[in-house]
């Protein structure tokens, strides 16, 4: 028999209990030995439920027990969480988060430590929710060199620019439907300015390129800048607008790294993917494009994927070799000012001739009922800088200005 | 340093050894040791081959030395693969094979020799070519009871029907198009009738749900039969027509399973799935819908696959608990026809009253140019067999039935 302790009893945690106790059975054939969840730490008294007798305010009854081999950690953000799981790893006990901030922060280090003792730091529910892809992306592609990755990884922002799409709704309302029906939270700065995207691509891309990514250093931007114009220009365009999480080898070898919105052209596997839905596109040089989909978020998918990783804990007896990236002072990420893409841009009261100078030989796109003044198009691909350049020579002439993807 | 042969240096087999030399260094990190290719068997002669040494005619070559701790079959067919691989798990070495006859007809034996040997047998290769699909649904959905599963599991009818679609071709022009472009084999039957989309299911199902499902019970049927009125039938619909093998839980406890052309809608992520590429999708209780998109052919995404399982089979000292089904005397699969699904039905020369009659309240579909007396419409949900007997009652006036599915 494994014991395990789940530390935090909120929406993951408490799933997280229910998926363990519902498929004893078929965990138990799963994992070769049973599955019991001997504390929950929680700050807060839960008299009526059936796990009562399990839960510990002290995290040390946990730590000081040498009876639990897995610590599962659910409760979230850098502290305690951070302590929590540096002091597991310490005791030689594997430990399984569905916390994004703390890997994208502070996975290399934790890497490192679980190594040293010879257990197993897991984190399969921290991107994509239900879907599998840190287990895929280490062991099922690991005979790829992974050129690029590519994904729409926060399900609150696709559900929004959803909503813009489908409904013509303003970003402003279409929020507040997000938020009446709770996909959005009251603050949904971490949603929509994109840091919740950002963690997710450093993750992937920390263990896609061997290298610790941290978000400080990434290029983020978020989805409150469009408009229903922007919409109708991309539908022009042939495509849809997505907030991407993207990261991709360069020619001179280093790794550039950034969120943002994008058009991306409707024949990608990307662009089809609606509502609260991930997908996540993977380019190998072997197997070439390969893509993961599914619920990125909600209670039972996230809870399925740290009962997963619970089970793998328990049976392996040795750290996975191919679960891993070393520290880096970000040498190898590529300047942003050198990554070169094309952009759609609009602007008002400016010529062809004038655009052209600026951009170069650009393709025009069209809207119905647009007013007199307004230019919409996409420029050849330029770098972040000259792109940035351009753009500040527009000065209030500009209206928007979002990157094109080919994904 | 682990040593492995390669039996078989077809298009998988050369793919393998390329891949493994190409990634040599990435391997040795991923794996924790060096993997050498101590033999490939091959029956030819490939004397300007850079890897000449390794080759070898007797098969007990490899099978007595006791080096070899991983044995990749990639001959495909039953004779001798079956024989190769089962006296390899009986020597104690893992297997790795691409080889989805062998799997699907005789996965739950040489499992069982595998576990009872305490090595491993793993064939994530043998379905969706480099598609990450057998390991993250055995491991990384573990938490989930999967309730169904269907794919677009064979990349040559996908080109196929896509090319009637797009194209408004017909059938014999697209497959002619496919074999001119090495999509389709001279002799297409195994593709085109459906038999390798079977052989997938089966493995699906079989691992899904815990029990063998053999492919001589799985109601099979292919593409040969559509025409491009259907084609044109399946766009007033909503959706296009792909060639599905699916499997479900059913309410009575059983599990239907069956290949068939099918009518999706256009909402689903199987709609878009087009020309050579696969789609997997898995229906957890927890997780929803999941889907693994990608190349599901080709040599290096084959071989990229095939490697990635020896990585994780040099890695292992035990039998992997997860990835296991048992054998089945096939109770538990689902009389044919007591399978409940609506059906696209087109006929001639009869009236809706006649229509009705047989099929009950359904719902018309209309194509342009269609000539008088011609009729097409949705049954509503009915029985296998009520639908066959109603279907036979037409005779020569029924031109065409495909049945409609949920995904």
């Amino acid at each position: 028999m494994a014991k395990i302790a789940v530390l935090g009893y909120g929406v993951v945690g408490s799933g997280t209990v229910e998926v363990i106790e519902k498929n004893k059975e078929g965990l138990l054939k799963k994992a070769g030995q049973e599955i019991e969840i001997k504390y929950i730490l929680d700050l807060r008294d839960f008299p009526d439920s059936p796990y009562k007798d399990k839960f510990v305010k002290d995290f040390n009854v946990i730590l000081n027990d040498p009876e639990i081999s897995v610590v599962v950690e659910v409760i979230g953000g850098i502290k305690p969480s951070y302590d929590f799981v540096k002091s597991s790893l310490l005791a030689g006990k594997s430990v399984v988060t569905s916390n994004k901030e703390l890997v994208a922060k502070k996975g290399a280090e934790l890497l490192k430590i679980a190594h040293e003792k010879g257990v197993n730091f897991f984190f399969e529910a921290s991107v994509g929710g239900g879907i599998p892809i840190i287990r895929p992306l280490h062991q099922c592609l690991s005979a790829n060199r992974i050129d690029e990755i590519a994904g729409i990884l926060n399900g609150t922002t696709n559900f929004i620019l959803t909503k813009m799409i489908r409904d013509n709704m303003a970003f402003d309302d279409a929020l507040k439907t997000a938020q009446e029906l709770g996909y959005a939270e009251r603050n949904p700065s971490a949603d929509v300015d994109g840091i919740d995207a950002c963690r997710k691509i450093c993750i992937l891309a920390s263990l896609s390129f061997g290298k610790h990514v941290y978000p400080d250093n990434i290029h983020t931007e978020g989805i409150t800048k469009i408009t229903p114009e922007d919409v109708a220009y991309c539908e022009n365009f042939g495509g849809s607008i997505k907030l991407i999480g993207w990261a991709s080898r360069q020619d001179d070898g280093k790794v550039a790294v950034m969120v943002c919105p994008a058009f991306i052209h409707e024949d990608s596997q990307l662009a089809g993917v609606n509502d609260v839905f991930n997908a996540i596109l993977v380019r190998g040089d072997s197997t070439g494009d390969v893509v993961f989909y599914g619920k990125g978020a909600g209670k039972l998918p996230t809870a399925s994927a740290v009962v997963a990783d619970v089970v793998i804990a328990v049976k392996m007896n040795s750290s996975s070799k191919s679960l891993y990236w070393e520290d880096s002072d970000q040498d190898f990420i590529e300047d942003t000012d050198k990554i070169v893409l094309e952009n759609y841009v609009r602007v008002n009261g400016i010529s062809k001739d004038e655009a052209e100078a600026l951009f170069g030989k650009v393709s025009y796109l069209t809207r119905k009922d647009a007013p007199e003044g307004e230019l919409a198009f996409i420029t050849p691909a330029i770098s972040e800088k000259d792109c940035n350049e351009a753009v500040a020579k527009l000065g209030d002439k500009l209206l928007g200005r979002i990157r094109v993807l080919d994904y």
